[in-house]
């Protein structure tokens, strides 16, 4: 009995991940003879890592292979950064990924021949490693990927099935010696590890590969209440409210930082990160101002709020432009002022930095106020008063602090021009 | 350094579960230096297997070793149920544990000497098995068992950290033979598959416990959502609603009703059940009545609503009784029929099944009516139909079907003596 292609979960254009092995040879086949796949449009993509000697054959293979079934074939070469950190396999994985990446179209769907002896393998090593259900889950059978999607039809098929078919349909294939290599990881559990599984449980394959579904079962259920949580405490992309954090249970608070960091399209928390934010930054009787810095991002607490954002540079102390108001100002800091409802300000003002002891004359107050007092009042968090911009006219008198604080004199001329200064934050 | 004994999480006498292998008895001693321990109560169970020639002389060394440190030793001798398909390995773990269960006192903590590579081998044997998030978690440092407590304080602790212990303490313990019988699943990953993982993962251990505590954390954030999503849809302990249930993701579905079943004390789901409901009683356009029985317990669909209960008797057909309703009537059903507010009624009423055919004269009305009619008006769930009794006087006349349906004359009487009449289905 030949071998069923499941469905694509959507209808797009397919790019298959085609390295000319076993594996995605079987799968290539398949492809070519389905004709809802050739319909939506199917090409394959061979990545050339220039590891082995044979490389430049491999992918004469693949060009041969590709072309006798009318596929056309694209072959990307590309640079295995052994110096990564990664380990050669891990580094010739993210090369490979990073090609599929660049190749795959909008919305087209990258094709990849893992079976389930793959994902059994990915299950031990997840969990030799020490992950927990998200990583467990092991490979996802279909999720997003960069423009498109990632499809793994294969997922539920045994490797021996697929070898079965190869065979029956005279099939040819590359056989990768570094497969055999058992300095690699996943090479080691394949050789010297799943054959003893094996000769115990039969079922050791689908047992882990059950597994994995059901941990990617429970990662669905998990991120969605992570979702729901984080809807509930945060008060603005940046800012999460401590005593809403605080309730949460430990356990979902840690998965809750994780996706507010990550949805900041910030570098993910370092391993101790989440424990010094729950140690150190939110408890009660600590210092209200507590921090943790990571690869140049940064977590602070302030009052009953939590903070996060990418280090950004303070205002230099000695900087100091003239503005008129006409254009938007990009300060050092990447955040802008705009002057809206009017053209310009009657004459240049000077912005600059804060420096200690300045006053202002607030509307509705007969006496100037130190801005130190005035700030404290505002209650103006740390991550703004750190950036804040001065106003200041050509005497020195000081007109605004970022766009909340403004003089009697500029309040009065906004008010007067129907005009409002605005300080905005880089995106 | 010695090891160090973690603080019991909550304090209660000790009931140390006592093999005389190494890890109990190094347990043994930690817990007997320990004065916390010593002054909540401590004591041991020693379980004899009857399964091996030496098993009267392990007793006899546990006696010893409990004696010379004062601390009370009780040995239960247990039967291993050779033919109860858990294999020897699980039968005599099943008799172990319910030896223990039986000897732990109200609130007593049992304590066991599992230590990491324990931990690491459970995980392992549970993602052989195909388990999720729950069945990963493997064992718990803590939790309720029977009437008191299990606690498991060597769970972080590498053997050979208790391996040390006990040299260095000059400690003396029995090396049972089956420990190195790799007939034994757990025997085989121990010697045959561990030592070949650490020998390329020096950390698997580690790395396999600590996926086994994050496994444990997700159980328990899905748990508390589970019982949520429960209370959301539940009607009463019987009944979902049905559309609410439809409403949650599949994934949810599945672990609410394995709780609600859990919470109903019904025998578990068979494998295929959850799929059999999901696809036979959810689907609106499916027969309205569908139902699925497994070991006893049934799971019905009926219009808006999904009820589960044991398997109960319908009425019998023939069966009729008399009663002035003075006491409490049991019914063949295991439901009961109660008066209250009067004593008795005037004349004694016959209890009996519906045979069909029966009218009823309803309040209010000036025909009779079919009591088929009535019971279809009424919209009586098939679960309560089912085991209906019927009131009607000595010279036939139909007065109640169950507690809800009763006839002018009756709801007349009732009224009267401010009495209520009440069918209760069994708790």
């Amino acid at each position: 009995m030949p071998l069923a292609l499941p469905e694509p979960p959507q209808r797009a254009p397919i790019l298959l991940g085609f390295s000319g092995g076993l594996d995605s040879t079987v799968l290539l086949h398949m492809l070519a003879a389905d004709p809802r796949s050739r319909d939506a449009g199917l090409r394959a993509v061979h990545v050339h890592h220039g590891l082995h000697a044979q490389a430049d054959d491999w992918a004469a293979h693949c060009e041969r292979a590709c072309a006798a079934l009318g596929v056309p074939l694209q072959v990307v070469r590309v640079t295995v950064e052994r110096a990564s950190g990664l380990g050669r396999e891990g580094a010739a994985r993210a090369a490979r990924h990073a090609a599929f990446a660049a190749a795959l179209a909008e919305g087209e769907i990258l094709t990849l021949a893992h079976h389930r002896d793959d994902q059994a393998e990915t299950l031990l090593l997840r969990a030799l490693r020490g992950s927990g259900a998200d990583g467990l889950a092991a490979m996802r059978p279909w999720r997003r990927h960069g423009r498109g999607w990632l499809w793994r039809p294969l997922l539920e098929l045994p490797q021996a099935a697929l070898r079965t078919h190869a065979t029956a349909q005279g099939l040819h294939w590359i056989e990768d010696p570094s497969n055999a290599d058992t300095g690699f990881d996943r090479n080691f559990l394949r050789h010297a590890v799943l054959p003893r599984l094996r000769e115990r449980w039969p079922h050791a394959d689908a047992g882990l590969a059950h597994s994995a579904a059901l941990c990617a079962q429970a990662s669905d259920l998990l991120d969605a209440e992570d979702a729901r949580a984080l809807d509930a405490v945060r008060c603005d992309p940046h800012t999460l409210d401590l005593r809403a954090l605080v309730a949460l249970p430990a356990p979902r608070r840690a998965r809750v930082l994780r996706r507010w960091i990550a949805e900041l399209a910030l570098p993910p928390l370092p391993g101790n990160g989440f424990t010094r934010i729950e140690h150190e930054l939110l408890p009660a009787a600590r210092d209200a101002h507590g921090r943790f810095d990571w690869d140049g991002a940064r977590v602070q607490r302030w009052r009953g709020l939590l903070h996060a954002d990418a280090i950004r540079p303070s205002l230099p102390i000695d900087w100091s432009e003239r503005w008129d108001g006409s254009a938007t100002l990009l300060l050092p800091t990447g955040d802008t002022l705009r002057l809206t409802g009017a053209p310009r300000f009657d004459a240049p003002l000077r912005t600059h930095a804060r420096r200690g002891g300045e006053r202002i004359a607030l509307p509705g107050r007969s006496h100037s106020h130190a801005l130190k007092h005035v700030l404290q009042d505002a209650a103006m968090p740390p991550w703004r008063r750190e950036r804040l911009p001065l106003l200041s006219d050509e005497d020195g008198q000081l007109l605004a602090a970022g766009d909340r604080i403004v003089s009697a004199r500029l309040a009065a001329w906004l008010v007067a021009h129907d005009a409002r200064l605005e300080w905005s934050a880089l995106a």
